[in-house]
């Protein structure tokens, strides 16, 4: 079974290291996958943004373990969600956000019992002691059941999802900025799409800063030296230049607003 | 079977979990390793150089996946090369010049039938959607003429290699720089010092902007301060300081060019 | 069998690649785990650091690769350590310090047998060709015995741990930095809890650059703005801030030492 870890704990530390020995010790054939360790450090919408748009890439059954946990040791809950196939091991800080909602089967335990626990009293460190324990027993086929029991009180961050304002705004928001310096929204591209043909908008423009873009591309390689719109690979709107680095160039910062103006 | 994996996607984005969730989803049991993800964005030659360096190293059958790749999205094409027992799966763009030359057994196919892409119109990220599901199909045993047909038509990248400029001078180029500031140049070792004795010269020294570096050595820590010449592991000549990092004090770049002068 | 590597080859280039593929050829059935390859270029110390850490979370029979090596190439030896059911595959500079130590079972071999290197002449990189060979083999069930002769000639760093500096102060090192800014110290927190009651002492307060701090937390969240003390998730001591880079804003740098006055 796999398990793939999305944290912002980095590569150049031991953390995610320490979390692989757990896991093979209680499984030893569990297939431990890093999708991202690169989520910028207590970010908690980035790992919402990795989880949302590389789950469905997974096999069915693949367990998820997301850590971006500033409350660390702290009474806040530890959450395990079940939804289309998949378990998702996480802190209760609203990170699971975009899996609240991914259909009717969605089942969120809050993990209350310790028997998996490898030492009961972290304070520092439960993506070892508590997180990771849970998610390798997860994947030798320990039942959801018998780890956490239903709950219907959790953190939702209603900021994950761009704004609608009337008549002909939207507001957005920076959610990622990839190697490339591509920067990448909230503002899902068929969504976009919706609003604009469902509101009789023909155009729209995005105010960032001071600039104003509205330049629209299928690719990255066509465009010349001015920064455009595409919706990427992962069906978000970016804001691209061609082989240079947006983010750095429109002076942008991460989680940072915006504007699409509809006409 | 292995799939080794060289890109410029780097290890901070989610990108190359994703085609880690692609290839698992398609073959369970596929070995994934990452070989380099820290190729400089766009550095086509330097894609090059990690996999002339790393290939033989790996189990017979290894498939590469090989995806530097700004011309993403266009009309360039999408590659299978045989060759030596391994298979190489990447854009048409030059990245596989080294194997291209790898002997006789070499065979290139345009990767031409769809049936195993993931979505047929991918525009930003093929490596997920086309070359990972090649890959993963090839490692669980399809046959390369089931992926593509053969073709002889496919990019070379004709400065890939060092240019002798007769009668004593060494044209080469800076292909990469370790975490250590070694330089690591595209001038082969042996090809350096068959290129001496042949041409009657005993000595040789190096001309990269105002220096003139002569000194030889065998290892980093018999060293001194200065800049030296050594032939690294991996058999290509490199510009080193005993633990200093040599590509900051000499103010290189990359994929600068330099002289060797023969006397 | 579970083979785990320590570096400090970063994770950018194409070294730690080229020893999975090494690793594969020999024994096609390793579970090849990254422990960690942050370690700071040459610092043995930090090296030493994530192996005392991190080795107890793996599977017994875990065979770990540990390669901080500025001595490459030279005639120091390679080590081969068995202690509490793990193996040790290490250059001869001390940085299997903490193993050295662990219990009666330690033995500690010096690689003497150059049948399993790949390439008997190497200069620049012995953990291609001469560790991970050593380590690949052991993970097949080679014997120790079979790699090396037992030996009671090796180096032992005397600054690994901390110095009592009686009556009333500890002199310790910066041994680590981790993403968040949090600085580990050498100093075990059982330890110093030990020397503070034992010696009839009530208080401790640590003084860096200019800074006494004594605030001391049981985790990060329940911090104010100023720098506090805390007993980190691996038992050392550490200075923290929340949420804020406690390393850069203490301009404190890595391996210097600091006193803690007891009182």
């Amino acid at each position: 079974m796999t398990i793939g870890m999305i944290t912002d704990f980095g590569e150049n530390d031991y953390f995610v290291g320490t979390l692989k020995g757990v896991i093979r010790k209680i499984n030893p054939q569990a297939d431990i996958i890093d999708i991202c360790h690169g989520v910028p450090s207590y970010f908690i919408q980035g790992g919402s943004y990795v989880l949302e748009k590389t789950y469905r890439f997974f096999p069915a059954g693949t367990v998820f373990l997301v850590v971006v946990d500033p409350g660390v040791g702290t009474q806040r809950k530890l959450l395990l969600a079940t939804a289309a196939g998949f378990s998702f091991v996480a802190p209760d800080n609203g990170i699971l956000t975009p899996i609240f909602t991914l259909g009717r089967d969605v089942v969120v335990r809050e993990i209350d019992r310790d028997r998996f626990f490898l030492i009961s009293g972290s304070s520092t460190f439960e993506a070892r002691d508590r997180m990771a324990p849970v998610a390798a027993h997860l994947s030798l086929g320990t039942a959801a059941a018998d780890i956490g029991s239903d709950t219907s009180e959790y953190v939702v961050n209603p900021e994950y999802h761009p704004q609608l304002l009337p008549p002909d705004r939207i507001e957005g928001r920076i959610i990622w900025v990839d190697k490339f310096g591509n920067i990448i929204t909230n503002v899902p591209g068929k969504w976009l799409f919706e609003k604009l043909g469902g509101g009789g908008f023909k155009h729209f423009s995005l105010r960032l800063n001071d600039r104003e873009i509205s330049e629209y591309r299928q690719n990255y390689a066509s465009a010349g030296g001015q920064p455009f719109l595409l919706v990427g690979s992962h069906g978000s709107l970016e804001i691209a230049m061609n082989r240079r680095h947006a983010f750095r160039e429109l002076k942008a910062a991460l989680y940072q607003k915006f504007t699409i103006v509809l006409s």
